[in-house]
């Protein structure tokens, strides 16, 4: 969990995988290239990303990581420019967890879009939940939108629901770590709590994620593992019991449409988007 | 907010006022008394136990305030009795912040429910949401469980609705601060939330209060005052702008019923229990 955020662990993988062959030859490096694709069990993408490295002869093992990174930079441009029509020309919207800069290694996918939206002069104002346990969105993204220039205000991730209804809130964005065929979207815990309340309050809920967090080898979403992590994250008695899942899978009913490099795709998503490659060259771009 | 818990604060309002006639007196003593009834916005019962007090003689203040304390005791005992039946034999509950001793002077409200289950045979897991931003779930809630030896699980706020999707929540039980005559209501920020993802899952949610926390006088929960808190309690950075509403509103129609010291109340709540009065002698008991 030191390095967070999808797009990031991707980046991160990629490299991980290039110094790992600096290090380790033969069995050592396999054994290392497993370690980093198992890291983070919630995140698809990280395999493809050690997989699509290891594709490559090892002496461009480098460069495919730096081709990643520019990509991932270039996706989250994307994401973002597919966003602002979704948004008015001002309102209220809310987020969870961070999804900026320090997640993506670009704009962020989430964050990217309030950012692409504010640069195209729309205003807004983002309500951004704490995040609990590790509170990135008090420590990570109210900073990046205060960097970015974007109103913000913090609040705690219990009071989402009442923020919906009492300060009308225009639309919901947050990121994923991997999304079903179905749409079923893993994401930090507590995704699925707003995108209830959400749905309850007939306010439109986006995921912006890039192509590389669809895993169209799972239907649904009763089949992504997640991640549970140390009590210490939230006790604070030493002999408290805790339940500590760091993410939650949403389903895909409850998700409006996703915000992809590929522009706004709604259902059925296995149909609208290419399919996922090995290498995939439509990413790239002059 | 040195006292939480809607029926702590009424004994300390009683108390309050019997204390205030000792050290102050004629437009002194009113305006203390004024101040005690003003203290908590969102608590309608502080004021309904100063103005039980003031209603008899000045010198029989104190024994008035104790008079309230014992009732308030009992009350709590009725209000677990009554809840015996909602629980199965065995099973996952799940409540929002503390409703336990310290909150209530007596066994507890919601807390007490579990309790009262608990020592009738009733093998309950309660999962306590810790309850940001003041932790009173993880702070109190959990150290109240273990003290009655009911087996607990602590989880963040954001927890809850993966938490009912995978652990087959039985109920929720929350307490009230103030229920409008429509079922509407007001009680620690995130209840709402919990609220809207039980309804999701198909899962009963019960408020259980004593009969002085509803307020008929008033229409539904539009009208109950929000107190809004300082925003040091959440935020990180000094210049982070924060919406730290202390308590939400959940409306009357997703909850399943009331727990109260007359039995389990259903909609039209105002025709199924006594009319409040000043002294309600029908709560002293022998």
């Amino acid at each position: 969990l030191a390095v967070l955020g999808a797009p990031a662990i991707v980046i991160f993988g990629a490299y991980g995988v290039a110094l790992a062959a600096q290090q380790h030859t033969g069995e050592a490096f396999f054994a290392a290239t497993h370690r980093i694709s198992e890291a983070r069990p919630t995140a698809v993408n990280l395999a493809w990303a050690v997989q699509r490295v290891l594709a490559v002869p090892a002496e461009h093992y480098l460069a495919e990581a730096q081709a990643i990174h520019a990509e991932q930079r270039d996706v989250d441009r994307r994401i973002g420019a597919a966003a602002i029509e979704l948004f008015p020309a001002h309102g209220n919207v809310l987020t969870h967890c961070n999804t900026g800069p320090i997640a993506t290694g670009g704009d962020g996918t989430a964050l990217g879009c309030f950012i692409a939206a504010h640069r195209a002069g729309k205003a807004l104002h983002v309500f951004a939940d704490e995040t609990r346990p590790l509170l990135q969105g008090a420590r990570l993204t109210m900073f990046e939108l205060r960097e970015a220039g974007v109103p913000c205000t913090l609040i705690v991730d219990s009071a989402a629901a009442i923020t919906m209804a009492r300060k009308d809130i225009k639309a919901v964005v947050v990121g994923a770590d991997r999304i079903a065929r179905n749409g079923d979207t893993a994401n930090k815990i507590g995704t699925y709590s707003v995108a209830i309340s959400a749905a309850h309050h007939g306010i439109p809920f986006y995921v912006a994620a890039p192509r590389s967090t669809f895993d169209f080898a799972l239907a649904d979403g009763s089949h992504i593992p997640i991640e549970e992590r140390a009590a210490d994250e939230v006790r604070i008695a030493p002999d408290d019991a805790v339940y500590n899942p760091a993410f939650d899978v949403t389903p895909g009913h409850l998700i409006t449409a996703f915000i992809t490099e590929y522009g706004i795709l709604r259902p059925p998503y296995h149909e609208s988007v290419p399919d996922l490659e090995t290498r995939p060259r439509f990413l790239v771009t002059a």
